[in-house]
């Protein structure tokens, strides 16, 4: 945990009383007293520093200062076949902590249709995972999450004015196509999207229907990456074309 | 599973006779009948493909075939400091995954004495982490791999010859250093070893010592990564850079 992270209306008067796993964190992972500053942010919003002014039992109470602009909104997004949920779970809170803007989660033949029902997908439980990866990050900008349980519709009918600001569209397949640093112009200019297929893959027809929206196939290279080794690597190597 | 690693002594005339996890995967996960071909390799050796030449209860033969080429030796070497256990897990099958030629694992001063002391690190499960991130990535040839549990004489007495066909020395630390694309010459040529701290990081003195045995810091940015994202992250931005 790199930075604590406050829910807004749990502030009051710049006070804010934790008594769940920060407050654990804060008692027993940094051994924090009374006086000592703690790195804070507010999700969604700014980032700064809160004074611990009373511990008593389980319970800790910060004096809040938050003052910084929030941070920028991650210039990457990720359309991601659904995977597993013990996969998806690492993943989710992997990509907030790389720094994504949005997160379109959506179906695919080769996802098992069991996966949509799992608990994590409950709103509460993704949103716990990302929050867990901008803890790691020190970051507090939740990227948006979605989920779209049709793949046709979804790619050819919305996708296309979610994506109206998103100029570059990248889709990871393994197939004769050139690496990353081949596909694209250098160095990667503007709002870039994604997309991470199943286990498996991509079938023939979700490969057309994405590449006739704009998305743009690249090849890892011969060796095959599970999903939480290859959103990783991707979304890093897409910052490092940015600062070439 | 995306090949079936065969070990040499296995295989008598041709025939290997499996009843282990890789039975049930030809079994349950590829739904493989008689005559069928896999994609199969020698550990350390050739790949090829074999022909399903019985399935009896648990136990499938197979008549191999393997005549290619054993793959390249990849061209990245990892110095890692010793994780926590789960983690240690993941990442060695990520690194096998991603390619790497060795895995110095090392102690810090931040590394936690207990982890040296973790049944994991017992020559074979540490092999079993390894042979899982191949047969993700469909490669053959198993990272050396060796422990160090004094940091500087390590460093001080032993890289150096290890390290002498190792032109490329890269030391992952937050600080005030340059991204990797402008710390190092591009493309990237060479071999190359990547080192990465424990959670918390490097201290001073190792930062000191590893570069005096000619390693470049490097920053990865602002967001701080565990482990498990920093090594796929790391090691396909090394991989991009080969390419440019």
């Amino acid at each position: 945990m790199n930075i604590i992270l406050l829910d807004e209306n749990e502030i009051r008067d710049n006070r804010v009383v934790l008594h769940d796993r920060r407050s654990e964190h804060i008692r027993r992972v940094l051994g924090a007293r009374v006086g000592d500053r703690l790195r804070t942010g507010i999700i969604n919003g700014a980032r700064g520093s809160s004074t611990v002014v009373a511990i008593r039992g389980e319970t800790v109470e910060l004096a809040t200062s938050h003052d910084g602009p929030p941070p920028a909104r991650p210039a990457t997004d990720l359309l991601l076949a659904l995977p597993r949920p013990i996969m998806l779970k690492r993943v989710l809170s992997q990509a907030a902590t790389l720094g994504v803007g949005r997160i379109f989660l959506v179906n695919a033949r080769r996802v098992e249709k069991s996966f949509f029902s799992a608990s994590l997908l409950h709103t509460e439980n993704l949103r716990q995972q990302l929050l867990l990866g901008l803890e790691q990050a020190g970051d507090t900008l939740v990227p948006e999450l979605s989920i779209h349980a049709r793949f046709r519709p979804f790619v050819e009918d919305e996708l296309p004015g979610l994506l109206r600001d998103c100029p570059v569209r990248l889709l990871a397949h393994p197939g004769p196509y050139p690496f990353l640093s081949k596909a694209i112009e250098l160095p990667l200019l503007g709002t870039t999207v994604l997309a991470v297929g199943p286990e498996g893959g991509w079938v023939d027809f979700e490969v057309t229907t994405l590449q006739q929206a704009g998305f743009i196939p690249f090849s890892l290279g011969p060796r095959i990456l599970r999903v939480d080794a290859a959103v990783p690597a991707l979304l890093s190597q897409i910052d490092l074309l940015r600062q070439l």
